[in-house]
């Protein structure tokens, strides 16, 4: 799978709605030689994250797009192959920014950073790609941080069975909240109240959604953990509690649309029931990150905090892949395993 | 003005649209006679305020609807005709959800409860249907609670020459910003800046709002006072800074609709900028009132705030009156004088 080019997806033209395969060119690149300060990163996954289509459009958002004929960014978790950085070694592993390519350069003036895991690693790799990475970070500190859930309130998530929704709910159980789950198959609702322990979980896509909240949340709604936006944030918006908080995350539904969007009709709860709706970014936590390493790896080694990866083998297959995010077609985490993890 | 019978507006019907006459039912009553333990209190203001037209509607809210039937509900400031209360005696100015009569039948088991204010007062009477009231107060908790803004950062406000708004932006600059206003008028925008000392002010009706915010708010936007939601809020939201944040106090362009009413159409902004929309209303600062007084009232007595009451005589217009809320033909805080004040 180690290759001697360095292959790379760059952005070609901005999606029209759902992403298609020409929206990447792909290249065959020389590996990248090093200038003093530098290291050379082997990515061994990259993760895909619905924040991929953000950054694939030119709408106002949180990091500058990425430019057309830019290698496509994304996180990813690699080895270091050379070094001329005396803080880096060969065969350190990093998590970072490595893009959809098979080799990062990073450090010095690149204008990438890495970080550097432990070694030895008292997860597995791939954890780092599920719960105790970015999207696991994000439930913890969107959850606790923003949503301040108290035992016995009524806690709702939304893509409830993706990477993200999935450990809110769980550390959701561990704070002795009732946890429902919204998500869109019967497998998946299988999955949330079956493996993780959530109370309940409701298709949405055969479910009416008002009354089944009604059914599942009997005391209403504490704090909704948003990830979609649109018409589950405005139904769920009819059963908020007096203080509810709202942590926003993500608004999937929106993000491969060619209109303008509307903001929920039921916008005027937040005022009527004096809520909380907080947008936040994982990457304003990264000096708490320290916080959520230490509660999430012990949780996940006590078995309190499960997850599901789904590895897509293969570099050449991120393009299709992507797609998984929006089709409803993935449990949990999503990605792609660009070249063997060390021995 | 005083009369021997109890005048009462009571709601006839729940308004479609704009409020109108015919919503109201006018009734002569019997002043009612006190039981032990209650006050009889003759109205001598009576607040009209936005918030009316949501209890006259069925609509979810922050307190049940005025019921078809009932006396419809106003807070007021009276003076206590009769007590068999022993804590209140003739004489005493209280205030309270007087409702829009000539008297009130307050405590014991009537439901209605009254606040007593100092005697002497050390402020005139109307400064307490002002800027020493509820308005005031909303104003106070949801700029500071809430807003939270520092010297130097940029306040908008919208419905800036209202009886909340003009507050607001006046305690803004105290705490040190930039503050701009949005109204609906040239003549309101030269009060806002030359009477009240905002930055400047953004007459919504003639102006590009988007263009104009950008000319007016060089920085961005870091606080937003929303008192109006729709178009408004949306040009806001392509201005606002990282952690905005937008105490949510109205949405009066929404609250005469006859159709669904979709949120802002800029809502991702809230997460792109990782921002705060917080709903509140000022009932539940009723044990915090104490420190909106002590600043206020401190204030006001050095000249650094100042307000505009526009007075109707006579609850007979009371029905008309309310109208101005929603017309943009008033300047600051509007109020039904229902008698006279005691000499």
């Amino acid at each position: 799978m180690q290759t001697a080019i360095n292959r790379q997806f760059r952005l070609a033209s901005r999606p029209v709605g759902d992403i298609t395969a020409d929206n990447f060119e792909y290249r065959e690149e020389a590996i990248p030689q090093l200038s003093d300060g530098e290291v050379l990163v082997r990515t061994i996954y990259l993760s895909l994250d619905p924040t991929n289509r953000i950054w694939m459009s030119d709408r106002p958002q949180y990091m500058p797009p990425v430019e057309i004929g830019q290698v496509m960014r994304g996180g990813g978790i690699g080895v270091v192959e050379q070094s001329k950085n005396p803080n880096f070694k060969t065969g350190d592993l990093v998590s970072g920014m490595l893009g959809w390519q098979d080799y990062a350069l990073a450090l010095g003036n690149t204008g990438l950073d890495i970080t550097k895991l432990p070694n030895p690693l008292p997860y597995p790799l791939t954890a780092l790609i599920g719960p105790l990475g970015m999207t696991g970070f994000t439930a913890y500190f969107g959850l606790l941080d923003i949503g301040k859930p108290k035992a016995g309130e009524t806690v709702v998530v939304s893509a409830a069975a993706g990477a993200v929704g999935s450990v809110v709910g769980q550390i959701a159980k561990i704070m002795g909240c009732r946890v429902i789950g919204i998500t869109g198959s019967d497998e998946k609702c299988r999955w949330l109240v079956e493996e993780l322990g959530f109370d309940d979980a409701i298709n949405y896509k055969t479910a009416n959604l008002e009354t089944a909240l009604a059914k599942s949340c009997p005391d209403g709604i504490d704090v909704y953990f948003d990830n979609v936006g649109g018409a589950i944030l405005d139904a769920v918006l009819t059963k908020i509690n007096l203080h509810a908080r709202i942590p926003l995350c993500g608004l999937i539904s929106t993000y491969n649309a060619t209109e303008p969007v509307p903001g929920p009709y039921n916008y005027s709860q937040i005022l009527m029931q004096r809520s909380l709706v907080q947008g936040f970014i994982i990457l304003d936590y990264v000096p708490r990150f320290g916080e959520a390493i230490k509660d999430l790896g012990q949780w996940l080694n006590q078995g309190k905090i499960k997850y599901a990866l789904e590895i897509v083998e293969g570099l050449e297959n991120a393009p299709s892949a992507i797609l998984k995010l929006f089709d409803g077609s993935k449990i949990g985490k999503l990605a792609i395993k660009v070249s063997q993890e060390p021995v």
